[in-house]
């Protein structure tokens, strides 16, 4: 029996590792957007290819202690899409520690469900998860880590090469998604103004090592800071190497391409509120803190959403240069990447050849 | 790209559109009951019609902000019948407005799923939603209009046309589901006793263009009567000409065929018990009422549940003349047949002749 | 119209049924077993049989007034193994009898699902949704009966036939799914310590009849002692004759080959938690109280779970003899057996004959 693969965050996998889950991802969605599409009645229709049914008969748990609307229905849609079922099981349906211990609970969902994608509170107990799942744990959020996040931000970035370099050509399109390749990058400066929370620590593992540069903005430390652990991993992985930390949003901001912020207050620190505007007082992503700064007149802008006013105004956030809502669409596909079986499961199952996969798609 | 179609209130289709839905409901019935009934395992089985899996891989989210069993039943298990999945998102999972602006939420969700089915409080929600969806968004409640409920009632009506007409013939048996005709009606007188309500706001942009009478007793107004929007809806399409509306429900009843009442209390008027059991005073559905009022005496009994015994007592509700169970199994047809793509979905596609419909069924 | 069969206790089957029931699971879980394990991308892959889609486009209705994990996953993986759906209701969803009588949530659920899996508070609750319902019911857990538990611990205790008997193979690998033949137990006595619940009173009404002997632990009457009603089916099987009743775990144990024991603190039973515990005093499953009270040396432990510690101790609840997590893993196999139709839905559909269900599984 092989060892149960788990991935609480990117660092687990290798750069080359990361690109072959959104190529796949890229491929999944070439494959599945013209079937979703509505079909008039009226004319010749296209033949379509159905998306592999790798999940048929199959069941992830979704264990949310959190709400969730994108990461669930992401899922939800994703599993459905490959012929199987999400199984959410939220704090309602189930509290993990308070009527049973999480050993006995991964046990026991494991024992029935082929894979656990866990969304958490303290990052300790999507850690005690894995320790006793006999079946893969993804990590859908924890108080440390998003990794899907990441992988949805990362296949938003390679689709709109083109906006960062006019000599790459666009996307292929959807008609020729099978033969349809993953556009190449050129590196990027990629800057982040907002909080050190769980979506800057997977961009901190991940983007220097596919060969981009980060530039982050927090308020000062020790409020605001990579924890311990998270910079661990980021010095194992010689990422340090690529990242400037500061605290003005104006010089993190400088020859940036992407722009990226998230919330300032998670659930859970509502309490805080007042505390945390004014430490974030000037980090509004706008126009003119970006021309300030400057960076990149081209620059291109993401939100892993819910999105509140005070991080970015409405000119940035629905005008030209926003991203967000193709970053949205694609949690579905990379979370599709992630799930389906067997080469992919939750990234770490003996990642398939080309050739295999086609063949796995043709048949 | 066509226009997005949402459907809001059935005022929003022309009456051969109504018909051509419920009709379409009619097949999908026939076609499923006996695909759908336990099979004994000894003796020779019959050769079944699966239904169309025309929604196959695909995703209509739930978004309810209210409390619901036969709308979201109803719902799931005719997704499921055409092969897709019901997400449902209740007010534990998503509060539209609360965490994100309902815009953002409607370009997410639809994003990710094939269509909204939303069940919501006041009804600018809703259409908040459908401005911003890029997928169909069907109306499955709002403090205007309830759609699919009527839907279901002419239904109902239709496969009881014998019952009001003696010389229609009673519904083909399923067995000839394919060739079935759905039965036509005579005018019908048909009497509404109750609140001002969605359900009432919807009969009366409906009944009337297809050839039936409404004769309505609400307690007087200005507290109980069609708001101004409703009530506009009424007028552009003229149906205010076959439509009697009074403040005693005897008056109402009389001539009537069908007698419709509904909750005097909806969920979020529990504070108004009092005021508003002393203001439906003889509103009780019973036969002395009915016969005092002089309607027809074959009048037959809808109601869309939950029902609370002040409304209509236990003689009327179980009895004979009562279409109330009959009626709730119709949420499923009628939304199964509002939910199928291509031509169906949410009423307003492009509507197939009824040629290219038996060619998709055979096929 | 057949009669709708419904399913309260395993009191309502006879032995052979319960057994046809346990074997037809068994059947199942060999079967499905390695078509859900992951496959290696590489390699030749082994040719499996699909499980049977008889539950296709058919729906499954929860009806859960209490929370629940393992009946849950249970009926939801199995469902989706069948092809079809379990449609799950909380008490958030849906509060029998607050705003709707049982009568008619049962009549209008029941015209839209193929069956109800029901989980109340009081047994009356679920008896008053079985009179009214047009499809099967299906207890899964009332306060007074527990039957898929049973089921579970039946098909755990054949598996284990070699552990209490040498001269019994070990099960046969899954490989030769198909032709495999469910180990037969010889008598065992079979010892449980703790409360007279729901999962006691379904052992009490099966074992004896199955051969099996009953040795019963409670603190004293009248506050602990099975209720009436349960009694009374006790006695009208016979199943008295070979059950021993007393208030000493010690003496209870004595030459056992099995001891179970549940939670002393079910939900809604918090307030007594002092009382209880004090009540329980020596109550909890250890080697010492085992080797002092006689048990057979080779004892293993069975637990419904979820678990509390003074129940039982971590030695035992971990270590060799603990069958808790196989028992756990078959609640799916045993709900999946009751709900395929048509010969077993809920155990009282005509049950097909070994001959039926093998042409079945081939087709």
């Amino acid at each position: 029996m092989a060892i149960v693969p788990h991935l609480m965050t990117l660092a687990d996998l290798s750069g080359p590792q990361i690109l072959r889950v959104i190529t796949h991802a890229y491929h999944l969605k070439q494959l599945s957007t013209p079937w979703l599409a509505p079909q008039l009645s009226s004319g010749k229709q296209p033949r379509l290819r159905m998306p592999s049914q790798s999940l048929f008969n199959k069941s992830i748990a979704l264990l949310f202690s959190k709400r969730s609307t994108r990461t669930r229905v992401a899922a939800e849609t994703a599993s459905l899409l490959l012929g199987g079922r999400a199984l959410f099981l939220g704090k309602e349906d189930i509290q993990i520690g308070v009527n049973e211990s999480p050993r006995d609970t991964a046990r026991v969902i494991g024992g029935m469900c082929q894979g656990i994608f866990a969304r958490v509170g303290d990052h300790s107990e999507i850690e005690e998860l894995a320790n006793h799942s006999p079946v893969p744990v993804l990590n859908a959020l924890s108080s440390l880590w998003h990794p899907t996040q990441i992988l949805a931000d990362l296949l938003t970035l390679h689709e709109h090469a083109h906006l960062f370099d006019p000599s790459s050509p666009p996307p292929t399109s959807a008609v020729k998604a099978h033969t349809a390749v993953l556009p190449t990058l050129r590196p990027l400066t990629i800057a982040y103004v907002g909080d050190s929370a769980n979506v800057l620590h997977d961009m901190l593992v991940t983007y220097p090592r596919l060969g981009h540069s980060l530039r982050v903005a927090t308020p000062p430390p020790p409020a605001y800071q990579a924890p311990v652990p998270v910079w661990d991993r980021v010095k194992e992985l010689k990422c340090d190497e690529k990242i400037w930390w500061g605290t003005d949003p104006r010089e993190a901001v400088q020859g940036a391409d992407v722009v990226v912020t998230d919330t300032w207050i998670s659930m859970g620190q509502e309490a805080e509120y007042e505390q945390r505007v004014r430490d974030f007082a000037g980090y509004q992503v706008t126009e003119a803190l970006c021309r300030e700064g400057g960076a990149n007149p081209d620059w291109k802008f993401m939100h892993c959403l819910p999105r509140k006013k005070h991080e970015v105004d409405d000119e940035v956030f629905y005008g030209p240069r926003s991203l967000v809502f193709p970053e949205a669409d694609n949690r579905k596909w990379t979370i599709m990447a992630a799930f389906e079986p067997p080469s992919l499961l939750f990234g770490k199952w003996d990642i398939t050849s080309e050739r295999s996969r086609k063949k796995r798609e043709v048949s």
